[in-house]
Order: C-alpha cells, then sequence, then structure tokens
C-alpha cells in the first residue's frame, strides 16, 4: 500500500532538515542575545480559545479536532492565545517586563500556495508589561537583527510600519462609524494583496459612502508620516510613532524601515504600532508581522497589562533565502571528525571497537558497514566529509594505528594508547 | 474568559522549556556523533497509515481530524509510518544504509499518567539497509551513549533485550498456532504492567490450553540465553541474540543490558531482536525500546528491507534525571554577557544603544525598562546572572565607559572606541 504525505505539509529529509535547523537555530540564537527567554505550548487547545477576538480569518482557518471526552479542540494557527493563557496563569509570579520567544509549529487549513503552507514554523518574540514604545522599537530591531546577521541587507529586505492609532484617528477624522472598526480591519489589510479595482469595490461596500472610501484610500498611500499632519493634522499616535524612529535610528537600522499606513494586520487585538517585514522587490508574501496589543490578555481574563510582539514564519523566508543563494553560502556542511576503516573484514571489530570509543569520547565518527576494499572505504569517509581515517591494520597487533588526514592526504603511524591519550585530554 | 490547558498537555514556561531543550539538544549531540543525520515528517498524516499494521494499541488512541476536503487525517502517534513513507519515496535515490534520527513530537488520545502523556517528544534512531546484528547493535549503543553522556550509569539503567525470532521458535515448540502469534504479542508485552494473577488468566483466554501459557509463562521468566538452550534447543535466533552480545562487549556497555525474555514489544511489525531500557529499580514505566522491523516498508509499498531502532521518550527520562537530581547538577545556567546600565535617566538612549551594539556584535544583552536606580539596575544584572556590566554616566561625556565585573566586582574605566574594537575583534 502506497500512502501520500498530506497536501500542504512537508517531508523533511535530511538536506531540508538541516536548512529549518539552520533558520530555527539563528532565530534561537538572536532571541537569546536580545534578552528572551524560551517558552512553547501545546500543539492543541480548546477550540474555544481561538474563536476570542482572533478575527474571523484565522478561525475559518482552523483544524479542528475532538477528543474521547467530546471536548472541541483545535490545532494552534498562532501561539498568541497560548502566551495570554500561560501569562494569565501566572501573572502574579512571573518577574515584568516578560520577554518571551517561542518557535511554534502552527497550522491553518487554507489552500497551500507559495510560501504559505499548512503547516509551517514561526518565530515569535514578545515584551509584555511594557507601555512604553521602546518595547516595540525592541522587538523590531530584534526581528532586523535576525535578518541583518543572516546576510539580508536594507536592499533585501524593508520593515514597513503603521500605527492603528493613527489609522483610528484617521477613522475617527473620516467619520467612519466606530462600530464598523473592528471588521473594517481584515480587509484594510488586503490593499496589497488585492487588485486596486477590487479593493476599491470592497471599500465602497463597507463604508458609509464613496468619498470616505477615497479619502481612507488616500491616506493608506501616503509615504511619510508628515504628510498626514498636513492632511489630517497632529495627532498622540503621530507623537509615539515620531519616538520610534527615534529609537529605531539610535539602534542603527535606519536603512531598514519606513512609514507605510498601507499596513493594517488582519488580526482585530492590535492597538498601537503595526508592522510588516517585506522582501524589498514585494514580490513575496510577508515575511513576518506584528505590532502592540494591549488589550489582549485582558481579553482572555487577565489584567490588562502592555504588550507588543511579532512573527516570522520559515516558509517566505526560506524562499528569499533560497533565492539569494544565502542558504548554500551559509549552510554549515556536515562533518566526521574521524572514520575508522580497516584493511581487512578480520579487523571490522576492532574498527567498530574503535569507533564507538571515539564517540563516547564526544567525537562524531562512522565506520564502513560494506565490507568493502580499503579504497571503497576511503570514498566513503571522502563522500561523509571526513576529517581523518583511522585505518587498522596490522599494526594494530602491535596496538598501532594509521591516522590519515584527510584533506592534507599525510598518514602516521601512532600507538593506540597516545591517540587515546590525546583525543580525550 | 479564562482558558485551560487541554489535559495531557504541558505548558513550557521558560524553566520547564530549559529542561526539554537540554534534553532533546542531547539526542541530537549524540545522534550526531553517531553517524545518524536529523529529519521529521508532518505533525498529521492520513488516518489510514497509521492503521497499516501498526498493531490495534496504537490505532485506539490517535487523535483524529477531518479536513475541508472530507479526509481523514490523524496526529502522528509514531514516526516510524512516517519514515517508511519517506524512505520508500526515495528508495532508489538515498545512499544505504539509511541512518536517520527524529525528535519528533507525537501525540495519544489516552488517559494521562506519570510519565505518559497526551502529547511528548520522543528521539528515534533508526538504521535502514543492514542485514546485520551489528545494526542492533549499533542503534542500542547510540541509545547507551546518550544515557552515559547524561550521567545514567548501570546502577541506573537496564537495556532489557530479548528477540521476536526465539519467542517465536518458542511458541513454535510449545505449539502455539502461528495465525495467533501477532495478536499475542500486545497481551505477552503486558507482562510486567498486570498482577500476575491478571496475566495468567488473560494468557489461558488467548491460548488454546493451560499447559501452553504456563510453558510460554516459564519461557518469559528465564534470565540466562542459555536456559533457553537447555529447554528448547539451540537456533539461528539464538546464535544472533549471543552475536549481538559479543558486539555490545567489545562496544564498552557489557554492564548496561541484560537478556530478558518478557520483553516483547506491543507493536506487530517487529521481526527480530527486541529491547526495552528501564530504570533499574524498575519503579518507572519503560523509558524506551526497540526493535529490529524487516517487513515494515514493505507493507509501505516499498521493497523488503532489514531495518532497526529505538524511541526514548521525554517523559519518563525527565521524571528519572530529576528524581536523581541530574537535571539540577547538568542543566545551564542562562548567562548574560553584558548588563548595560545608566547612571540616570538622561543617559537611558545611551544605554539602549550600546545594548543593542553589543548584541549585533553577538554579545548577549540587557538594559533595565524601569528606569530605577542605579543600584536597583545593578541588582537587576545580578539577577540576571550578568558577567559585566557596562555603566553609562557622565563619563560617556568624554566617550568613556564603566565596565564592572559582576564576579569579582572590579570596576574599569575604558575609552568608548577601544570597548568596542576589543569586543568587534
Amino acid at each position: 500500500m502506497k500512502i501520500q504525505p498530506v497536501k500542504g505539509t512537508r517531508d523533511f529529509y535530511p538536506a531540508d532538515m538541516a536548512v529549518r535547523n539552520w533558520i530555527i537555530d539563528g532565530w534561537k540564537r538572536v532571541s537569546i542575545r536580545n534578552g528572551f527567554e524560551e517558552y512553547d505550548g501545546p500543539i492543541f487547545e480548546y477550540l474555544k480559545m481561538f474563536q476570542v477576538k482572533s478575527g474571523d480569518e484565522i478561525v475559518e482557518q482552523l483544524f479542528s479536532l475532538t477528543d474521547r471526552g467530546g471536548r472541541e479542540l483545535a490545532l494552534r494557527p498562532e501561539i498568541t492565545p497560548t502566551l495570554a493563557r500561560m501569562v494569565n496563569q501566572r501573572i502574579n509570579s512571573l518577574a515584568k517586563p516578560i520577554k518571551w520567544f517561542s518557535v511554534p509549529r502552527l497550522f491553518r487549513a487554507e489552500r497551500p500556495q507559495k510560501g504559505r503552507l499548512r503547516e509551517f514554523f514561526q518565530w515569535n518574540v514578545d515584551i509584555i508589561g511594557v507601555d512604553d514604545v521602546l518595547a516595540d522599537a525592541e522587538v523590531i530591531f530584534t526581528a532586523v537583527d535576525y535578518l541583518r546577521d543572516i546576510g539580508l541587507g536594507p536592499n533585501d529586505i524593508v520593515v514597513k510600519i503603521s500605527s492603528r492609532k493613527i489609522l483610528k484617528a484617521v477613522l475617527e477624522d473620516i467619520g467612519v462609524p466606530e462600530q464598523s472598526w473592528d471588521s473594517l480591519y481584515p480587509a484594510l489589510d488586503k490593499k496589497n494583496k488585492l487588485p486596486p479595482e477590487t479593493f476599491e469595490k470592497m471599500l465602497n461596500d463597507l463604508l458609509p459612502n464613496s468619498e470616505m472610501a477615497s479619502r481612507l484610500r488616500e491616506f493608506m498611500e501616503l509615504e511619510k508620516v508628515q504628510q498626514i499632519t498636513n492632511k489630517f493634522g497632529y495627532s498622540e499616535a503621530i507623537h509615539e510613532y515620531l519616538e520610534l524612529m527615534r529609537y529605531l535610528d539610535q539602534m542603527g537600522i535606519n536603512a531598514y524601515y519606513r512609514f507605510d499606513p498601507s499596513v493594517v494586520r488582519g488580526l482585530a487585538y492590535y492597538t498601537g504600532l503595526v508592522f510588516e517585514i517585506y522582501d524589498k522587490a514585494s514580490e513575496l508574501r510577508a515575511i513576518g508581522g506584528g505590532g502592540r496589543y494591549d488589550n489582549l490578555l485582558k481579553l482572555f481574563g487577565g489584567p490588562a497589562i502592555a504588550a507588543t510582539g511579532f512573527g516570522i514564519g520559515d516558509c517566505v523566508l526560506a524562499i528569499m533565502l533560497e533565492e539569494k543563494g544565502l542558504l548554500e553560502k551559509q549552510l554549515p556542511k556536515p562533518k566526521l571528525d574521524y572514520f575508522v576503516a580497516c584493511v581487512d573484514e578480520a579487523y571490522k571489530q576492532a574498527a567498530v571497537k574503535l569507533t564507538m570509543r571515539l564517540r563516547s569520547a564526544g567525537w562524531t565518527a562512522s565506520f564502513s558497514y560494506k565490507g568493502a576494499k580499503l579504497s571503497k572505504q576511503l570514498k566513503e569517509a571522502s563522500d561523509q566529509n571526513a576529517r581523518r581515517c583511522v585505518i587498522i591494520g596490522t599494526e594494530i597487533e602491535n596496538n598501532q594505528l594509521i591516522v590519515k588526514d584527510m584533506s592534507t592526504g599525510q598518514q602516521k603511524l601512532i600507538e593506540n594508547d597516545r591517540f587515546f591519550a590525546e583525543l580525550e585530554s
């Protein structure tokens, strides 16, 4: 019986796994140097948890399941609700600010497309308990710190920043009724994903009149924060954005971001600054995005507490790294410290024994299962990228080994005991 | 709205995550030094994949779900079927032997108990394409290499080894009808998990007569492989076991294993040597187990190819490490290379700037969000286990910094440029 993998999932063969590990290890390394601690939650949670204020878009995309007790569960489509639940559970004992990161495996039951799969990994970085734009700046810095670290410069990526507060001020100024704002965000979020006419039609359908639609579209197409002040007047929200700019410039990442009011984010729970990271050519979907969500923990039964963070998925990122040749350039080659060969099948047991001793001492070591000629074993050693090859021959009767340096080709004879004394010291 | 986590799942707060990472990193490190390459598959597969010859026990414990297209899927309860599927897909292009490992997250819809949760991690190590007991020895060595590496000695753990081939020879000798063997394995596997009377009753119900039951129980209680030869005669299967012993002794792990015919393994797909690893006191469930499964790939539509491997879960292992104090002793403490403090709120921007520069240069660095007095910031640095503290004060006007060694308490004044030149070189 031949069975296929499920559409939208991935098989990670060793070469694919090496890429996944390299990406995730980078996320972890940069999170830690930026002062974040790792957490994780379960793969599934109660279905209702994801229905709390996460926006319709996400709920439609859930993989849901029922356990033996008839409880309705769902595979997590994002980790932020879990983060809110976990923090709320220990809100009094956790030291503030809470600076946490996670690299959850997430699931969305949508049609698989380029850069969008049903199963993926997402780097999440959050700061909870800081009601200061400095925290927004720190999470943005952390994202850029990673992307820069893996070779993506200001000509490769851009962080597009906007603000729900600015958007709200504009919606108010334009006269859009407040009760329709929450349902407007997922629609506005589609501006750059839909053809202009489709977006315009949608906007006209959602708003009381076409003048509002046209003013809103005009706002979303502005390129400088100063243009907003000119058109809609100065606001507290603008002040906050300018403060963010000052921090980002101080942090040395001024070349990486720009103001872009077309960034809205689909989820209803954002309350302040929002941002999305794109390839500079805008040929791919967003690499990631995030923003401030000060009311979320309260929605999950906790206290009112400030929070900000982002998520970056592995799929679009991997496509981009592949296209720019950055994977090939940086992916570490697997290395083998020692390959243990033998000149004759009679010494195979000795080769196995020596291999195991090397491994126990912490070295990566291999032997051949094939019982082939020495030349074939040396070929195997070379295929496995071995640095050195230990050759066991008649010399072993005198407790001696031949050690061959695979890069120089040089061989030397060494006493068995001295070989291990040197290795284990 | 307060939401609980689902029973049998775990929240990994940073302290729990540190344990999980330490265990999994150890699995990876030891796998690699033993010459295994990492792979992974999707979290869910087609339900029918797990129904192929995996034994009823596992199928009953599946979390199943239906996708939008009405396809029946299941969360993976083990990764071996995925391994078989993946290897079969590329059977012609993969170099043999295939030595792969994985650390999948797995799911079983059973009642949570001590050491047995609904969601857990399992280290899987497999060798495919070697029809030689040396491969069985190598996977057993790899398991012991890890356990020994993290401080578990022969007084802490034991690998109990048996053989399906020996069991089959005995079943044949006793006269148990061959068609009932497959359904007998899960029952025999329960010998040490049930009270003796319950096990005896079950055996009597499953076998044609009580004499067979009593002879079978007698076999399962033997302690030396020689006793089998005495009772049931010599067989090819015995020879294979003796060869395994010779390899394990050569590999230097003779103190870690013993022959135990009560080890059966529940799954029907095992064909040769089988083993389980227990705490020496036998107070906990099995830490892990495995064996040879030469027919599995063929069952999944591939060729007949030899295979052997094991799985070790994280739950029982963590309990054992905790009980023996091995976690506390070995778990690395989080460390902070630099904490950047400032004597006055006026220098906070400078502190932030310096922190980010340190991070970009690869150092773990933090600053305080609190804007507290210097003494409080130094307390925060010490709480975060900082090695050094950079203090920014009026000296910054002359481009100078104070660097304090947190272990000795010594402070020195250093030029800003020289500080970074030294760091970045």
